[in-house]
């Protein structure tokens, strides 16, 4: 991960001085919703949290003593356990869990070769929701989803699709919105086509002989096909392969659902001391793919979040309101933990009550960017927020961000999200494959993360303003 | 891998254009050995060579085509077939094979993971050589061969021994001959002491979840114990979990030696036009280890060396030595390719006869340095070839250097070698696992290493003068 280096101490101690007189802040045609001493506290928290190794060491301890944590999975509890004994160790006023019922989906073994006369062996990985399946059959390989979409029955029947499209590196994660469809869309398209099975190029900007897995889920009018991801070395090998002449695969999978299992959300309360009721929510997800520990996807978001309620804890009062941090279920296949939260938390009044949501799920890389879905007129929260975070290297980026996977199902009914964008440049290195480690997490990042998700917590819980939540209704616009 | 910029070709041009006149060549106290046209044709195929892109092309066919080449798999029957082919449509004047026997090794399956409460998979790679096993032990961490040689045997027996050592990043090199013993000496110490099996931090400097293999062999008087390398963020866990408490690893190998097989040598041969029984001989290794496909270990050897003397068999005239090819069967396991060659050749008058040799088998990173064994007093040829081959970017380290792995049984013989130094700051992330793919081949690179090779067995081949092999007796020093 990249590490640009903090404004030293001093100018950021400056900046907060001069807070209350700067132009963004004076400007603003709301009243301020936010106490000089509330101010001078976020400052002194941004400090102290920059110099935290909380955070870090629950990444530490949650990759390392629980490892990868597959929705369903024996990992799965142990990890919910692990999450409930940490809130309390972490002096939160109220920890409890919620339960999410899902569909379990288990990995048992998987391989694939080429045979023939450039017989070898290749690196892939199952994608969530494939089924079982034993292929041997020639490869046809497509460039994108759309030439997939266009190919004629005939030439796919009984054969190997493969769909080989490139992944663009970016500080955004754009290109990952961009490649979606080829795992997500790829395979019912494939099936409905009569392939054997389903081959593609992973969802990765990593050169390592490491392939990325990540859910797919069937069309519910097509027979489900053995579905895989190859490394990028393993991708472009077949394509060489390919300029050759006709090309075989055997592809051998031993996956696919198994039952039911009931996880749990785990959930903490700083309880407010004023609007105990009115909820910040902060929060990662607990569970992980298999392949690596899940250090970015999401021990870090889970850490930071947890480890920044820790800090709000620590302070001489309780927030305004209350600070809740929860460590989402089984977001990996279907922000199934998320849809249950919404449910069990999303009536009309509820959401108005969730003044707003913040996840950290897009790894462990600095934060560059701050931004809200409060509409114009009641920004002064976030505008407040945006300068306290500034001394960390964050600009307020008022046209960026958007609620984090765990936040959108609550955002779809009308609540309001915080966006601390993380720099995922390197993110999809690692991203739902092997090298998902904890030696991949740096930790002065993991700090500067949790110093901004301190901040954003506080302040949020101890305005008078909030950031637009209010139940959707017909003539309510999207954000 | 690192591309530093070529020298300007004007600048080349006319540093071979002073060469007649530079300090080194005309203070020398020997005769000159090589005529200006000689150099002046060495400074053209120079040229030609780093435009050219026949190593490249052959890197990728024999990667992509064969893939691994496991000694004694089916596919190094196809790699020597390969080789074969590809040295006769190169131009080469003579080509055959010589036949190398070995016992054969598999790897079948191979398995390990936390047992008990830090349940989780781990990535490991059975050393070669290992036998089969199925183990679940606990732990005993050893940070070096000589604290696993000190161990009392009672506090290892029945138990996994379990050797961290990290090793150091170098553009020599020199970190690999450091950490040898972990995998060649600890797996017997840990079998005399009665350990149930072996695992070690891999001898690499990847940070990526891949383990590296290589060969180990069991001292006669211990019973070999199932052994295995952890990637680095692997051994990095296992460190880390110790610190909490006793660690049970499940081991599971299911690999072995099973019968013997016969290879080859595939040998390749420019015919001198005055003095052809005068050998001057490069090479690189055919086989490669199974996890990659053998790109920089050793395809990049193969393809530098044979497309080099393709070069030279590309000139007007013959050089008036021979230059000989040789792809050398199984390197991996013990060098036994180049000890069938040398004891085929390795005759008293056959080493005087081989007048030098030098073999490509670190890489496919730039040359740095150029020496050669030749004693003080016969070295005007090693300096010549020297003044040629700098405007690669080559200095001329005349106290560094040594044989590569298939010259040195010749040079044991007595048989002078040649070293082209490739820098290896790179090559241990990629040696020996699954990492090693065409794709971190670098074409720039391996076009300067053509030239380098193509210079210095046309200008060895050229020459009037010698290295200095010679039959080795008891009154010879070592070099």
């Amino acid at each position: 991960m990249r590490v640009p280096s903090f404004r030293p101490l001093a100018a950021a101690l400056l900046s907060t001085a001069l807070l209350a007189a700067s132009p963004a802040f004076s400007q603003s045609r709301e009243a301020a919703p936010l106490s000089a001493a509330a101010l001078e506290q976020a400052a002194q928290l941004r400090e102290r949290a920059t110099q935290d190794g909380t955070a870090y060491g629950l990444i530490e301890s949650l990759t390392t003593e629980i490892g990868p944590r597959l929705p369903g999975s024996e990992a799965d509890a142990r990890a919910v356990a692990w999450a409930k004994a940490r809130l309390e160790a972490l002096g939160y006023d109220k920890v409890w869990t919620e339960p999410v019922t899902f569909p379990k989906w288990e990995r048992r073994s998987e391989h694939a070769a080429v045979v023939g006369a450039h017989a070898q062996p290749l690196v892939i990985t199952a994608l969530g929701g494939s089924p079982a399946g034993d292929v041997t059959a020639e490869l046809v390989r497509f460039d994108s989803v759309a030439a997939l979409e266009a190919a004629d029955p005939a030439t796919l029947r009984g054969k190997l699709a493969f769909v080989d499209v490139p992944m663009a590196r970016s500080r955004d994660g754009s290109g990952y919105g961009a490649a979606g469809p080829v795992r997500g869309r790829g395979p019912s398209i494939a099936a409905r086509k009569g392939a054997a099975g389903y081959l593609m190029r992973s969802i990765s900007t990593s050169p390592h002989r490491v392939a990325n897995t990540g859910i797919t889920r069937f069309d519910a009018d097509v027979t489900p096909i053995p579905s895989a991801a190859l490394s990028l070395p393993d991708a472009d090998q077949l394509a060489r392969l390919l300029t050759r002449g006709p090309v075989q695969v055997h592809l051998a999978l031993d996956v696919g659902w198994n039952g039911e299992y009931t996880s749990q959300n785990v959930i903490g309360e700083i309880t407010g001391r004023e609007a105990p009721g009115e909820i910040v929510l902060i929060g990662g997800h607990l569970d992980s793919w298999d392949l690596g520990t899940g250090a970015v996807d999401d021990a870090s978001g889970v850490g930071i979040t947890m480890a920044a309620g820790h800090l709000i804890a620590q302070l001489p009062q309780r927030p305004r309101r209350t600070v809740r941090v929860v460590a989402f279920a089984n977001e990996e296949q279907g922000l199934l933990g998320a849809r249950a939260y919404a449910e069990a938390h999303g009536g009309a009044d509820v959401i108005a009550q969730h003044i707003v949501g913040a996840e950290s799920d897009f790894g462990a890389g600095r934060i560059y960017g701050f931004n809200t879905s409060a509409p114009a007129g009641q920004r002064a929260t976030s505008d407040a927020i945006a300068e306290v975070l500034r001394p960390l290297g964050i600009d307020y980026l008022q046209d960026k961000g958007g609620p984090g996977p765990d936040i959108s199902p609550l955002a779809a009914k009308g609540g309001a999200w915080g966006w601390l964008g993380q720099d995922g440049t390197d993110y999809f290195d690692l991203h739902h494959n092997a090298n998902d480690t904890f030696d991949k997490v740096d930790p002065d990042a993991v700090a500067q993360n949790t110093a901004a998700y301190a901040v954003f917590a506080w302040l949020a819980a101890e305005s008078e303003g909030g950031f637009g939540s209010a139940p959707k209704t017909e003539a309510t616009p999207e954000h």
